[in-house]
């Protein structure tokens, strides 16, 4: 075994207090208690470490301590402790099959809506009831991608700090203006009082993605609106919207999923106001 | 419960023979001896009766059959014998959480690629050493959606009889002529020869995919190659593509994930061909 760095403190086992709490933060209502999360692995510690405030502490094994000294560096030139643990203790805290020995306890990143618009975004994604966490972290990542300002979830959307949601964004969830919110109607009023255009993604949609591309309507700034896996975006939500844009179907599927009809509508909007 | 549809045979258990021997088809080693798959709820079942010859017969339960009277007569009409099982034997051909009461044992559907460039296909994917049965059946989906000619699986591809794969590809694995091909640089010489401009997706890759649209290359009938999850396209691989193709990352994002990259190219290759 790799021996431990100068300065750490004792191995931690699964049975301490402090992995017990940090380890219930694998559950909704224990993140939603504390504002709490947990980020697994050295790539979501490093991006989590870029965010000023956000990592309390960090649990690692004596073998990633070994394999990534400048994580260790990092994270107590942050002020957050490095905190040794045993591979049990490591399991305990992480939900993947082959966890990489290090996990994160991290402050909880939504802020007010009004924040995010305050940054006068000119992209933004909008998931509305989007229920599955690799959906909501995979629209993430791909909101980063093509450049968007922030993402906001509404409604009845899973919680973006859940595990698998938090490993989708593969780590843009720390890059991004993040928002929470109950109501998505007074969400879509707010970002239109902001200046942006309101797009809904809908199958059903009247415009074509293409002609909207073509008549312009992509190079203004806007907020693109994705519904539930299932049944899409509510009537009432769809109605609020500037325009319904579907996404065109050239052979026989009958849809796209969620995550990529997402991220053929954020690169065509990239796209668009990067050819203004 | 439901009442037996006319002239529907007894109801079969988990511990009949023909249903143990159709659940072993959830094992590759199986699928590839008997050239047999299974796909599971009506949505796949119909697909795959649209397709001649391919379904081989159906299992379901007496919910089901009282369910989807027209799926019982599609079957019928496509010579398959439909076969009542109670739930325990249902569970047993079926993986997901919510089996919705119907499985088809199908035939395989891949064709040699020489027949698929037969065709004249002027949008192909190539998945290369691509594992994920999700996003080996997501970019079936994508690859349908974006009116692409077919399908190439090669090198250590995961098997796309893989319930998974078959259940991500949302019906698409019965829409589109399917190759699968070991080798990787053979299918590439072979596509080129086909006339085929062959762009590799590679986030390294010296052509931006805006400048390729913005400078025609889009316009060529072309195969888009997708690589590894991990560590994408080999370098002899990438070296034979007359192009390779990097999506723009205009936020801090270090990729996108494999099938959302794919539905960006695909789309973007879709559009290219229709504004020619």
């Amino acid at each position: 075994m790799a021996s431990l760095p100068a300065g750490a403190t004792a191995l931690l086992s699964a049975r301490s207090g402090r992995v017990r709490t940090a380890s219930r933060l694998a559950r909704r209502a224990s993140r939603a208690e504390h504002r709490l999360f947990l980020a697994e692995g050295p790539q979501a510690v490093r991006e989590a470490l870029e965010v000023p405030g956000c990592v309390r502490e960090v649990f690692a094994t004596a073998a990633a301590a070994a394999a990534h000294p400048q994580l260790v560096a990092r994270t107590r030139a942050a002020g957050a402790p490095w905190q040794p643990v045993d591979d049990a203790a490591l399991s305990a805290l992480t939900q993947t099959v082959h966890p990489q020995g290090v996990v994160a306890v991290c402050r909880f990143l939504d802020r007010p809506l009004a924040d995010v618009l305050a940054r006068a975004p000119r992209l933004l994604a909008v998931c509305a009831d989007v229920r599955d966490p690799g959906n909501a972290g995979t629209v993430v990542r791909c909101a980063d991608a093509a450049g968007a300002g922030g993402v906001v979830l509404t409604g009845e959307s899973v919680d973006p700090y859940n595990g698998k949601a938090v490993r989708a964004s593969a780590g843009s969830l720390f890059h991004l203006p993040l928002a929470l919110d109950a109501r998505t109607t007074d969400v879509l009023e707010a970002v239109r009082r902001a200046g942006l255009l309101v797009l809904a993604a809908d199958g059903r949609g009247e415009l074509d993605l293409d002609d909207a591309e073509d008549a312009g309507v992509l190079a203004a700034p806007a907020a693109w609106v994705f519904g539930n896996e299932a049944w899409g975006l509510p009537a009432g939500v769809a109605a609020l919207a500037d325009h319904r844009v579907r996404i065109p179907i050239h052979g026989r599927a009958e849809s796209l999923n969620l995550a990529t009809a997402a991220a053929v509508c954020l690169y065509a909007s990239a796209r668009a106001h990067r050819r203004r």
